[in-house]
């Protein structure tokens, strides 16, 4: 805990506290795929000016400290919203993509996938090791990348529209690692060029008060059917805000829904008044407005009967994706990670030729459980 | 605190403890209206075996319990739960109304209204003396008589559908107020018409196996934009289930996300939930199926933005409704108790001959000020 203390610039009790408190937990499974990393330390929830997903690294070359990528906060109407938050600024209209989040860091000799809760993750790791070129490290040694991993090889959020087989990473930011201050959004650009790297798009950049450009954009992004945009000064001095589409709004409902017993409550309120906001803020004729009532009654009724209906007939409700493992090895290890997680799963080997193909389903025991309660004749409160 | 100690069978500082932790509460304010009752407490939770709005009375004439009405589990899904909860008894169909649930009881000389909760309500105690002979109470002394009261003049839950403009009571249970046993459905009919009580009404009694009976009777009530039933047990030996249909389901809904601030997180689910089931059981057409999808989108969106709509324009989010009060005494009497409650209202004389028409506004304050910041540019979580 002492190297966790010195480099928060705590007491030793006061990180032993945060440990007993479970707040400070350990962020990586000791494995030899990890093999440049001591000890790891990540944070479970803010503390003092420490994100929540700070990873402290007792590596074989020094003791490190990767800062959690920061929450970015939510526009539920462009107007006014924009404008008081960026005043005058110059804004970048970044594609918001719907993946998860990982920084990519060098540790030592490796890379290594940290996710958003700051855990060392072995699939995420493999991956990153697969596609993406360590000599940006060289030049920038306090930097992370922080990328979205797309695609459908995603253990956490796979993902159809975007066309990726497999887990392929965009990056959005380049942060300092221990400041967590932001390159320029010019700045990644030029480094993401001369890298090689896969950026998010960035749709325009233009002016809080360029209303109909921005509109147009989220309309293009919301017939692709995608998440949203991610609005940044260009200088990357004041935080970023996120607005999401209709599109995305309605795709998390009709997760949530699926797995009604796990996630609906949770995720529901919020993605309807987004909705809410954005069809008063857009003047929708009649017809527009009643298909968003029918996309969205869809969105919620449509996957929770065909949950019920597959429970009627015998089935289980499982979270499915197919992943690609290089070895065994990194496979045991990626269950390790899922059971440390607490995640109820299966994986089910599909072929191996090569590399290993599983099927990972992540068992919904709480829909599962309720709809076959309910079918069976159970009362409800 | 004594009194309602041996009442309950409880230890003097059993009561107390009860007391300090806010489970037993004060039941009524004292005041000439109420004459016959010198301390009330009601139970804030269930505890033993006492249901919650459990009342105790000291009244001029010896202590009284009230016993709380019980919760009715609800039937999501009518086959096979039914059958499993009823076996082959002969079953009810009562009408499930919705306005507010109210033992009317006798204390002293006088009639009082008590609500769910176990509060003596003034204005619904005005309305039970003015619309209740109190006769019966003289040949069932023990007995309270469980009402729903519903019109459009109700402070708690206004309701139009009924064409009822001010707030008559309908008896759905009789039940000793001490044990809470119930008379049986024939009992409760043959004591209602002689003493001339408005019931609830039974729309059939049948078995628990015809569904199509059942369905029938909840469509007509679906139609007609009623709640729903609950099946009683003709002996009310078994406790009594409840369902509801689609028409309340989204109307409870509506009003839920026109005061999203304040309700929807609690509501939302749950009438969701019932939505699915209905949808899966009764085998819907998909064009019936598309009708509820755009059905439970409208009354979502719809008075959501109908609030937005109006926050932007500068006025502000009441819950409304028209009371009628017979004088200045029990209105003010009225207002005490709301605050008792913590209730956040405005109220507005509209005119006044014989008796006090009053517009009675509940100021939803969560909405209001959520509204209120996201179009004023506020950025979210």
């Amino acid at each position: 805990m002492n190297f966790v203390a010195k480099a928060l610039n705590l007491s030793i009790s006061a990180a032993e506290r945060l440990e007993e408190r479970n707040i400070l937990r350990k962020a990586i499974i000791k494995h030899p795929f990890f093999p440049d990393v001591i000890e790891a330390f990540r944070l479970d929830k803010k503390f003092g000016f420490y994100e929540d997903g700070t990873v402290v690294v007792k590596a074989t070359d020094g003791v490190r400290v990767f800062r959690g990528f920061p929450k970015i906060r939510r526009a539920l109407v462009l107007n006014p919203t924009l404008k008081k938050h960026f005043g005058d600024r110059e804004i970048a209209l970044e594609e918001k993509m719907n993946g998860y989040n990982v920084r990519v860091v060098k540790i030592g000799e490796n890379l290594y996938g940290i996710t958003r809760r700051g855990l060392i993750c072995p699939y995420t790791t493999e991956k990153a090791r697969e596609s993406i070129e360590s000599d940006f490290f060289e030049d920038y040694p306090d930097y992370m990348l922080c990328c979205e991993a797309v695609g459908l090889a995603s253990p956490y959020v796979p993902n159809e529209v975007y066309g990726i087989e497999g887990l392929d990473f965009f990056l959005f930011d380049i942060r300092n690692s221990r400041t967590n201050e932001s390159l320029s959004v010019r700045e990644k650009e030029e480094i993401a060029e001369s890298y090689g790297f896969r950026m998010a798009r960035v749709y325009l950049t233009t002016h809080p008060d360029d209303f109909n450009g921005i509109k147009e954009v989220i309309d293009e992004l919301n017939s692709n059917r995608r998440e949203g945009v991610v609005f940044k000064d260009i200088e990357m001095k004041v935080d970023p805000l996120k607005y999401t589409t209709s599109s995305a709004n309605t795709s998390d409902l009709h997760y949530a829904f699926r797995y009604f017993g796990e996630y609906a409550r949770d995720f529901m309120l919020a993605r309807i008044v987004r909705e809410a906001f954005q069809s008063f803020e857009f003047h929708e004729s009649c017809e527009e407005f009643n298909e968003r009532c029918l996309r969205l009654g869809k969105a919620i009724l449509e996957p929770m009967i065909s949950s019920i209906r597959e429970c009627s007939e015998g089935k289980t409700i499982y979270d499915e994706s197919v992943l690609v493992f290089s070895s065994h090895e990194v496979l045991e290890l990626f269950k390790q990670h899922l059971r440390l997680l607490g995640v109820d799963f299966k994986v089910e080997i599909l072929d191996e030729n090569g590399e290993i193909r599983v099927k990972f389903k992540r068992v919904m025991r709480s829909t599962n459980d309720r709809i076959r309660g309910i079918l069976n004749g159970s009362t409800w409160r």
